[in-house]
């Protein structure tokens, strides 16, 4: 990128990141919704302080910005990504839960269970993500229910056990049985690749747009994944805890197979740039209306935090 | 009841539950659905043991009456039920987690932390919750895309954060503060009600039928939901941990609050009459057709496992 463009993107990214943060800090509120008994105070708190961690909001963002590329509907968009950072966040509260990651610091803060405890932190992770599916149900996101029904869908299938959640599964799993090749690229797709797939074709389905289209922006959300899951490795073997407000270089530490543990850095540089250029050719149909979400894939394949 | 309706009943929810419970086994299968990656079998097997318990499926049973009432279809019903199940399930597995209600034993099967271990009980749970909310949203389930919208976001507003997962929160805190009478019963409205009242309601939405036929069959729910409750306190203080399959006395034990512990036995009989009439009530324009349905009232609340 020229650093126009780059700082282009760093504004825009920042700017999404607060409304999202916003919708994050309205939805957690105390109001409660129709049907709703009560909104116990401590859970929420819970659930807000793993949501309302200051993240990068990348997820959010790819959904806002593949949804621009179709004129979709904003709000529709804004509550979708908001719903998908839900599920982020949900991953990241069990995922590092005593009995899994066991990390006490996330973004230098305390993680849930250790800012309340393990069986809050274990209801808050159950409460964002069963509440990301209220949130893209519910007749408030302005769509026709058939996209809502089919953007639960693919939210559902992303994060579930054929997704997201399998692939945490496999993670686990990965420190007995050391994965070959193939069962990395497989435990990579489905543990961080999913979700970010689904953030790129959400705005398709968002739009109505096209099954064409639809596949297209999924393909290009595969390659942002891979390319994000490259670059954390990468991050992993170099920066120091410092930068990455959180503990480093713990996958070497565990003996954890990554494609560059296995390759090296240098193959994994080459990776990456081979993946923003496919990225961008499949944007290309879109001209200049894909600017940011081709932005986002440099972005993430270069990012240093 | 009379002994004949008795055993129709009892004959019926043996029925439901084996037509269920093969659901589940299916769908909680090695078949991976389009969009899934892989379904690693470590998860899959924690899964089933989680779902796959040999439990009565009541509240899938009280979705499929509720269905039946309004001619509703079938296939679309038992899609619904077993996914409300897979809520049930995973409430049950996350809730027996060391950090939670630290049992070993339930229906005298290890619990699934036991069977497997913490992180993936954790894991079996997120993925039951997530597949529930898929199985809802296909298209499989032969519903308008209006319907299967409306029961998502039931669904979710029912297990979520202002619903169950908040009454297991207000759980745990009734530990530490004794809540009052309020307390209590805004706590199992919640905890146990709210999943209770959502299978009742969630035949009218299938059927389509009009609003207030949706709420009739609510309220219904939330009789049947309070019975249920004040008859599992009564359980717990009378029954013996052979008959259970699991732990018992262990809310006197605990010094935990109930309405059992605050009126006392003789008091809960009263009131689970009372509910059961009420219950009854509510059926009485739906004549025949509602007899399941009303004989489930009197099951829950004469219960004596």
């Amino acid at each position: 990128m020229t650093i126009d463009a780059d700082l282009m993107f760093e504004t825009a990214l920042r700017e999404r990141a607060d409304a999202v943060e916003g919708m994050l800090r309205r939805i957690l509120g105390e109001r409660i919704l129709p049907g709703e008994i009560a909104r116990p105070e401590h859970l929420m708190a819970a659930m807000r302080h793993g949501a309302l961690n200051g993240g990068k909001r990348l997820r959010p963002f790819l959904v806002l910005e593949s949804a621009a590329l179709f004129d979709a509907d904003g709000e529709a968009a804004m509550r979708v990504a908001t719903a998908l950072e839900c599920v982020h966040c949900y991953s990241l509260i069990h995922d590092d839960l005593p009995a899994m990651d066991d990390d006490d610091v996330r973004r230098g803060q305390p993680t849930v269970h250790k800012a309340f405890d393990e069986a809050t932190a274990i209801l808050a992770g159950d409460g964002l993500l069963t509440y990301a599916f209220d949130i893209v149900a519910d007749e408030a996101t302005p769509l026709p229910p058939e996209r809502r029904a089919a953007l639960v869908l693919a939210l559902a299938r992303a994060a579930g056990p054929g997704g997201m959640v399998g692939g945490q599964a496999l993670d686990l799993d990965a420190e007995r049985n050391k994965p070959d090749e193939a069962g990395i690229i497989r435990l990579q797709a489905m543990k961080t690749g999913a979700l970010i797939r689904f953030a790129c074709e959400a705005g398709a389905v968002i739009a109505g747009a096209p099954a064409g289209e639809r596949e297209r922006l999924a393909e290009f959300g595969s390659a942002v994944g891979l390319a994000f899951q490259l670059a954390d490795d990468l991050l992993d073997l170099t920066a120091d805890a410092g930068t990455m407000g959180k503990a480093t270089n713990k996958d070497a530490a565990a003996g954890k197979a990554t494609l560059v543990a296995l390759h090296g850095a240098d193959w994994a540089r080459a990776q990456l740039a081979g993946l923003v250029t496919q990225a961008h050719a499949l944007l290309e149909p879109f001209g200049e209306r894909a600017a940011m979400l081709k932005a986002a894939a440099s972005f993430v394949a270069a990012r240093n935090s």
